[in-house]
């Protein structure tokens, strides 16, 4: 992408109202902007981060066999109304609208109710289970408290994945795909080593559920750990019952902040039941569907890695996730016309070329705020010496390079 | 992918009040679901074919300078008031629903009103411009009858584009290269040789507006034409002066049936205007910014594709964007360890196999009902002969063709 042509711009200051680090850097380097609280656009760069994202958990999910569909925000009352939900007490962050035609309808906080009631339509028999099911969507809660900046937004991406399957023992084995691939997930995404499969309620009908914790201060979370992190668990369930369960004492756990980066359900009967999801066995006889969900919010983990990696000059994005790999600047005659020839080579795809009329000191404080891994300076002087100078953002390190060492 | 292992399935029958055959077809096949009236799911097949869809769209874009970004769906009032267009009685398609913490908020049905507010924040002077920015997003508009299948429903997926120009005279110049992508995008979509760019009204603020026209009998308007086609206009400016206008009589103009699949608008100051969006020029005076917006509907094309080249036995995909281009079925012990192989050759991404347990008379009506272009059969026979059977699904062609032949 050439910086000239876009429409793309930083930004110095952003409005004394929004808080949270992840949004003021978001928004000061050109990947996000406020519509109002709780409610964000992703511009150009933005847009890429949330792709790049959404690429590593559809490779993580495919290879594990689920299927991708897209289950609609609008939802009518019937379905939600077989399980209580649709009762603004029970779920209380609907945003209801009325219908021209008549009648109430709802945006979708979540799916289980609309994707249990297709599936009544697609399985029938022991031979149409198992099935894996996910979706990237757009999820609409009408908070009452917006905060975070995108940790907690009133409109965002989330990916959630159901499972259909024949049993407990069927269901358990998937559970655990599912944490294999999460853990590739988040070690993709850069959050690897800070990142822990937690204990937490399992609501009424599972002992336990489990959250993905990225321990950060500005979580909004609080989870106790042992010392090597080998048992997690929310305040929700640090009681004695637990303790003893996961064999450890009040002493050795810690208590730290933590956001919520994922959670994985075993859901049981609790929607198949009073939506009829039944299929027949290899006996003839109706048993009902086995079903569990899983969630990442693809917006929200975006923000905490910007929360997890940012220094004193900006963002600074895992390189698998970063909107761009290099950022290109050429100063001097000679030197710009050098880096339009590798921003060429490299491809606008990988490489943002700063050929905007500006000052050398802006293009490299803007390529530290937008956080893009390698900074590449094409000048006379370096054109003396190896041809060209890498900065790693995350590092600092500088490196003199050959140009063809680059494209390679 | 494998048959055997999606949830997917076809439907011998549909629901009596689905009378669009767009939506029949597709039901049947297993590419959508219906929600309720004007609301459909995108399952696995579906998600494909739109992203198809998506790719050649992004592709003609990016290709003429513009950059992809995502508004919300969530509006605050505000932009909406300076407009005029929050007032439900000057645009009655609104959905609007009430947030937690006080106020009411609109469902997006276009997004004129967020961009251009927006962009105040990014144009302030004549450097920063043209901007050309679009997106992909699922738009909700309250229509008292949703109707005919996929082709006008009350949530679905748009491509809006727009421009932001320094006068008319760049406006025209990139207007006109959008014609030119449009072309092209028609072209690849297989729709090139029975779309027509129609003069239609440009409402308040231009002479002409123009539709892309789709000609078909499931049309929801009525466009005029002339013998070859070079003068399409739609009934609402069929008129003296319109015809005068445009240099032919209205003896020579034709009437038929003719769906929308596209449009562009040249908005002027429109929306700059009264939302304050101006530039200072070279010499420092303030400027409105003239502009101008581009739609396609995405889930639209796809209704409008099925309808153009269904024919008894179902859907029949152009290559360009079936969900996959082989459907491949083994017939026999030998047979169906061949299939395999050929499948694992070509890819999950790019094939069906039809390993499900089930008569091969099934399994060939599926392959047609769904539309996939290549249907290849492997069999005892096909083994003795030349490697395996192709059909091409459009013109019902058989060939014997040797299995390093498909791969290659």
């Amino acid at each position: 992408m050439k910086l000239s042509k876009s429409f793309t711009k930083t930004f110095k200051e952003v409005s004394k109202d929004e808080t949270a680090l992840n949004a003021q850097l978001l928004i000061k380097a050109g990947y996000i902007n406020k519509e109002m609280a709780g409610v964000y656009d992703f511009l150009p760069l933005g847009v890429r981060v949330l792709e790049n994202i959404k690429n590593v958990v559809r490779e993580e999910l495919n290879a594990i066999g689920c299927e991708e569909m897209q289950l609609t925000a609008l939802q009518n009352p019937e379905s939600w109304e077989k399980t209580g939900r649709w009762n603004s007490e029970k779920m209380d962050i609907w945003f209801k609208t009325e219908l021209s035609a008549g009648g109430l309808l709802g945006l979708a906080p979540t799916h289980e109710e609309p994707l249990t009631n297709l599936m009544t339509r697609y399985i029938s028999s022991y031979k149409d289970l198992p099935a894996y099911i996910y979706q990237f969507q757009t999820k609409f809660r009408n908070e009452l408290r917006a905060k975070s900046g995108i940790l907690r937004t009133r409109e965002f991406l989330m990916k959630d994945l159901y499972s259909f399957s024949l049993n407990e023992e069927e269901h358990n084995k998937f559970y655990h795909e599912v944490e294999q691939a999460y853990a590739r997930i988040y070690d993709r995404l850069g959050l690897g080593d800070c990142t822990y499969e937690c204990f937490a309620s399992g609501g009424a009908f599972s002992k336990y559920s489990h959250e993905y914790q990225t321990i950060t201060p500005v979580g909004e979370d609080t989870v106790y750990h042992n010392k090597d992190y080998s048992v997690v668990l929310n305040e929700e369930v640090f009681n004695d019952e637990v303790l003893a369960d996961l064999g450890v004492t009040r002493e050795e756990m810690e208590p730290t902040r933590a956001a919520e980066v994922g959670n994985i359900f075993t859901l049981r009967y609790k929607f198949s039941e009073p939506m009829g999801l039944e299929y027949n066995d290899d006996k003839g006889d109706k048993q009902t569907v086995f079903m569990g969900s899983y969630g990442i919010g693809i917006s929200r983990v975006m923000g905490v890695i910007v929360e997890k990696y940012a220094d004193e000059k900006g963002i600074v994005w895992p390189e698998n996730i970063a909107p761009y790999k290099y950022y290109v600047i050429g100063i001097g005659e000679k030197g710009e016309k050098e880096a339009e020839k590798l921003y060429e080579k490299l491809g606008a795809d990988n490489c943002i070329l700063d050929d905007r009329d500006a000052r050398p000191g802006q293009k490299f404080a803007d390529a530290e705020l937008m956080g893009i891994p390698y900074r590449v300076v094409i000048s006379d002087k370096t054109l003396e010496n190896e041809g060209a100078e890498i900065t790693t953002r995350a590092t600092g390190d500088v490196k003199n390079v050959s140009l063809s060492d680059i494209i390679e």
